[in-house]
């Protein structure tokens, strides 16, 4: 049976580093997990601390922060619930580089080092269920990443292709390229691939059509509107 | 002595699986890794063939995709130089759930699996040092990920003090908000901290001045070509 209200199980196994493993394997994670009620200001790691475990907030929010030789202070992260932290240093053993405070009061899972490095000792196949959970999940974020890029990236091509219509403000309009595509990939900072891939996508959309060096504008609203 | 003209021992050490290994332990995988060059249109591997191990991008460009029943395909994703995939079915000893072909004349690197296992199961501080790799470059990711978020959050907010101007085309501004800042927060799509934090933020820059519901837009221009 559970001995709390918070599904420990729940959250252990919604971790990166769990999520690959069988549910009776975290089990013995949740039996080192203990529940930490801070309020808001509370210092629960200071910088030179030696590592004690992973951080698992379930609701408010902690930030992590260096102390600065003239006494301000260069806030490093903010983490809030589902987020965990702490992992890096656990797992090099060496003392915390930063210090950890919570900004609200919070409610905090801190799951003890040495049942991770127990379960990673007794049975390689743990490791790699592991390290498959956060493969699986640095793939994901890499994606993420990209997309926002390239989202960003195209909001610039479109901005190019709607600066370079001087023609009257029609539904639909004709551009001629005033120079190579790789010479306007590099006035916009993007490699000539991304900006094909850019190009390859609207035309895919139906905003655009690319002839060589004319590009048709299939409809100039839809194009402006474009996330 | 290097047996290749590319680095191997570089590339190897920039993945965050190895960004945490000594130089000497990462000899091991050296010698464990095979150089492939394949032609544009080369199919690495087939959906259903079991996982031989990690590949790594020199260049060139990998797309992942499932056949799909229909006979068209949908590619999952696309990898390019620097870039590296296939490890968590490696490291969950199932077969390919995608099939892998070049989109372009590339140079990969094959690092064999069983050289990763085998360090696995002698040293369960390779597995640490792993984990804590893959751990960083998560909690980077992660950053990446919320500072990508935050900056569109913000050109949401700066959408909307802008359109809340209705004054002749000043300079400075001052505008009441409407509501409750939660009620904002919410009509925009955000939380009501991720609201104060973008107020904050765009306050720490001096562009607006916040006083209750009263925010002063200290330079329309300038608030307007914010990234």
């Amino acid at each position: 049976m559970s001995r709390s209200k918070i599904d420990l199980h729940g959250m252990l196994s919604n971790l990166p580093l769990f999520r690959e493993l069988a549910p009776n394997e975290i089990n013995d994670f949740v039996a080192a997990t203990r529940e930490v009620r801070a309020e808001r200001g509370t210092v629960l790691f200071r910088k030179g601390d030696p590592a004690s475990g992973l951080w698992i907030i379930v609701y408010g929010q902690v930030k992590l922060s260096f102390p600065s030789p003239n006494g301000t202070e260069k806030v490093l992260q903010i983490f809030g619930a589902g987020q965990s932290f702490g992992e890096a240093v656990m797992f090099l053993e060496r003392p915390a580089p930063v210090y950890a405070e919570t900004l609200a009061d919070s409610l905090i899972l801190h799951l003890n080092k040495q049942t991770i490095f127990d379960a990673l000792a007794q049975d390689p196949t743990f490791a790699r269920r592991m390290l498959a959970g956060m493969s699986m999940r640095l793939h994901q974020l890499v994606q993420d990443v990209e997309s926002y890029s390239l989202r960003s990236a195209a909001q610039r091509v479109i901005g190019y292709l709607l600066q370079c219509d001087h023609g009257p403000s029609a539904q639909q309009t004709t551009i001629t390229l005033p120079a190579t595509k790789n010479v306007i990939a590099s006035r916009l900072s993007l490699t000539p691939e991304t900006l094909s891939r850019i190009f390859a996508q609207l035309a895919h959309e139906e905003l655009i059509e690319v002839n060589g060096r004319d590009i048709m504008i299939l409809d100039v609203a839809k194009l402006q509107a474009y996330q």
